[in-house]
């Protein structure tokens, strides 16, 4: 294991691993991450409704953050599955918040759940479990 | 149920539905659909992969257009769930295709499957099981 | 909405409704609850641990009490889907304790998630989230 | 990879494996597989129907055995996840087969799909998707 990295030291790697992401780190720390993801005309369907695949990059790139906060910056750590409900209809007009917290980090695959808020609400928009496959050193 | 869409109102209604999608209908019928991704520097991840949002995102269209394609145009019909598994890496100059057949279409909720496939390639780069919710009348 | 129903309520339906389960309800209030299964030879693989299919059904069995709990007694609800991550090898010599708190309960569908524990242990054993389907009044 | 066993040595296995099974193998080939599991008192609920824990239970033991089929018998390979989809009743007086393809077989994880039957029926009771550890060699 690696020494935990900052979630400065983390954000830049977000942003060279996943250029084209709108996500910021919140906060990170061992097995948590909260990431953020402003909402505006390019992430609303017609009826003022954020769209699902918004909802799951969120839901992925605070899994990655919540596991790069436990076992270091890993660049060939991949997601090997995704599992989400979509709960209530966000909000048009607030960011989403994905709260991650790690389940399991194993040798060789890590687990995660994150719930997908619409900033300031208190019941989550969607819900999803994830895993992650983690590299033999 | 109303009468079977043609393939030309269904990417209409796409195009209006999911006004960001650059996903395109290659061919839909009763319960079954197939739809294309195109894959640019947009779409990439570094190293040369297609994001996983990208993917998440075509089985989501692919799960959408197979619906219409059997109950009709239906704005009010949305995802509940969906669940995906990455197999392989997908080529970085391939457009991505999703293939969905549905496996059920009840009164309230829709189960369907879809391979996600770059173009020309026999293997999936992944495969999801999407669920939705239909409205009552 | 029917009034809450009374844990013994609740354990009394269950035995009629799953006729077969060892499960017990340990506690229910609206929205969650804790059922346990106790671990014999008959829920033992060689090696020692607890088989699969017995964590899946102390997941389907705590999902449905959650509910009932919530919305009452409600014979024709059902599961519509379950997805399960196995995290740690449970104990041969511990009850499995099963404990749902239900993310959303709407007029179709229902969502909750389930930790999945060897008593005792702080760790979950596995991880479920399940959905279950509300019948029209 | 060790030779392919026959499908005798897998039901072999598959007995001092999971010694409360009642699943049989009907075939198996290179990573698909075919398993039958009879239907009496002890699979029903009341109103007739097949639980759903019977269903979970055969679409594992599909998985495993088309697993094996592949890459030979191997004991510690484990389930690390189970998403299934509930679609159609089962019937009350038939036997449920579960239908396994894998999709994947790497060098750590493997995955794959079950379409289960009630026998004769040509619509699947339910659908489910599973991912295996493979051990290190």
């Amino acid at each position: 294991m690696t020494a935990t990295p900052s979630q400065a030291e983390i954000a830049a790697f977000l942003a060279a691993s996943f250029p084209q992401t709108k996500c910021r780190v919140e906060s990170v720390s061992a097995g948590t991450a909260t990431v953020r993801h402003p909402v505006g005309e390019a992430e609303l369907r017609p009826g003022g409704t954020v769209s699902g695949p918004v909802l799951m990059t969120v839901a992925d790139v605070a899994l990655y953050v919540a596991l790069l906060g436990q076992i270091g910056i890993m660049p060939l750590a991949v997601t090997t599955s995704l599992n989400i409900n979509f709960l209530r209809k966000p909000s048009a007009d607030r960011d989403i918040l994905g709260v991650c917290r790690m389940k399991k980090i194993g040798q060789t695959l890590a687990v995660g759940e994150v719930d997908l808020f619409s900033e300031g609400e208190l019941e989550p928009v969607a819900h999803a479990v994830g895993t992650y496959a983690i590299p033999r050193p």
